[in-house]
């Protein structure tokens, strides 16, 4: 498998076991994808599929769960804390391999056009998918949610990217597009000061001057008696770990603060740690085609 | 693919392309079965084929190919620059995956086993398969080559694990073991005094006192006007790169030296990065589980 993208759709269903297994099994059944996880909320009444494969692989299986959700989704009856807009309320691609974010981009939008033709949904393009710079943030797009889309749709700011300007009248309509793969990162420090971890976060993030690619804030683990600042990088291509965990080490140094240790929260693609491990040991040249096991699926 | 071992057997053939192919074969043909390499030596008048797989393939593929090289190679005529002592020299099984050591040493006896019984060819097991310790050196099992092996195994100390007590008439005899996977990985220095990495190299090494699983020598690269502190790493989860890296750096410093950028030769096990990562950033608990791209090949 040369390229492998991810794509983790959400559902409107963290009810129904059957309608769940209904609807996964257009992952389970596609040959070349693989479905990594999934995980349903009875409170949020919402289903986080996990699914990696390669492009026409995953297209497939994803243009298919669209249709068995809209079978078996009703959004005028649904109800559920987390706000959603349809049946399905976003489909985001993730490049894993071989995969550029622009070729992301590409398929996520193909996507897109081909749930509009084949369902007659409405579809709104957001994050590095997004035809306008208001579109590119997903809570800009939900705001009002399934029940506000019938006079949102009417604005030409919400005009939708694909399909009819009316939502579809049980499954609403679908933000799907494509973004980078994040990686949550948590710095422990030694200080049970939470301000501290609160003023290092705001040096360290864009928002603050700080890196690009890096959101962050302080927090008070109280029950442990620690303080971290807890990171999100959202292009580790463009701002690496090492550079986050180091500016956070110098910050900390005015404060006589040291690192404690670090937390890795989910997943990290591999290339993240060849980078690290580049970096600390000074490696010229290290490619991940020199680890062992990148042969296995290659 | 739960568990993955790697094999990379010696045949005494690296001029004969046809003869190549023909053994080679026996890896492109067997399911479960991934050829990653190989490659001959016209001087040596050898080849090392690097392959990797379930056990299962594994065994069946390598026996199969001593089976054709036994057809296709005899050592009475066999001329070149590497000791050998059969026309399939030595068979190591390097655990990579899900695998421990002590796993692939069980398959590495087994295969030994089978290639006495299907070819009546002599098998000596050595590393950590040897049955005493002055096996263990392959070297030790290759003194006297083919050419001194009649003599060689009348003695009680050279008696064959498995098969008869006198050599294959053509094929001579096999070396069959288990091992870790090798890491090369070179420091280089900023000097060009060739006797400082040397030093270095004896602090660092076990035999000189230092860390157990590390060989290591001071290397000129002339050429490049630089030296290096050049290493076998032979057990990286007893002894990190990390720690061969730290102590070269400490050892530098009274040398007033630091490290100016370091080099893997070949490859690396994931397990090893992740160990480096873990360490430069601190991170608890940190497992390759975490990492997006292993579960390609789950």
């Amino acid at each position: 498998m040369d390229k492998i993208i991810e794509c983790v759709p959400n559902f409107s269903e963290g009810r129904n076991p059957e309608k769940i297994e209904n609807i996964v099994s257009a992952f389970r059944a596609q040959e070349n994808v693989k479905l990594l996880d999934y995980s349903n909320d009875k409170d949020h009444n919402r289903m986080v599929v996990t699914a990696v494969g390669t492009p026409e692989a995953i297209k497939k299986a994803v243009i298919r769960s669209v249709g068995l959700a809209i079978q078996e989704i009703d959004l005028t009856k649904h109800r559920g804390q987390h706000p959603r807009i349809g049946a399905v309320d976003v489909i985001p691609f993730i490049p894993i391999k071989g995969i550029t974010l622009s070729e992301a981009n590409e398929i996520a939008t193909e996507v897109g056009k081909q749930l509009a033709e084949t369902y007659n949904l409405p579809v709104y393009l957001y994050e590095q998918s997004a035809s306008a710079s208001h579109r590119q943030n997903l809570a800009s797009i939900r705001k009002g949610e399934f029940e506000g889309l019938i006079e949102k749709m009417k604005l030409p700011d919400w005009k939708p990217d694909f399909g009819p300007s009316d939502r579809h009248s049980s499954a609403g309509a679908v933000a799907v597009g494509a973004r980078m793969p994040l990686i949550a990162f948590n710095v422990n420090l030694n200080t049970s000061n939470v301000e501290i971890a609160d003023k290092i976060a705001r040096k360290v993030r864009h928002i603050g001057g700080g890196l690009r690619y890096c959101k962050a804030m302080g927090v008070d683990l109280k029950e442990q008696n620690v303080v971290q600042v807890s990171m999100n990088l959202t292009d580790y291509t463009q701002t690496a770990v090492y550079q986050a965990v180091e500016m956070i080490r110098f910050e900390a140094k005015r404060y006589g603060v040291t690192i404690a240790g670090c937390e890795l929260i989910g997943l990290i693609p591999l290339q993240a740690i060849v980078d690290t491990t580049a970096y600390y040991l000074g490696i010229e040249n290290f490619s991940s085609k020199q680890i062992l096991e990148t042969h296995l699926w290659e």
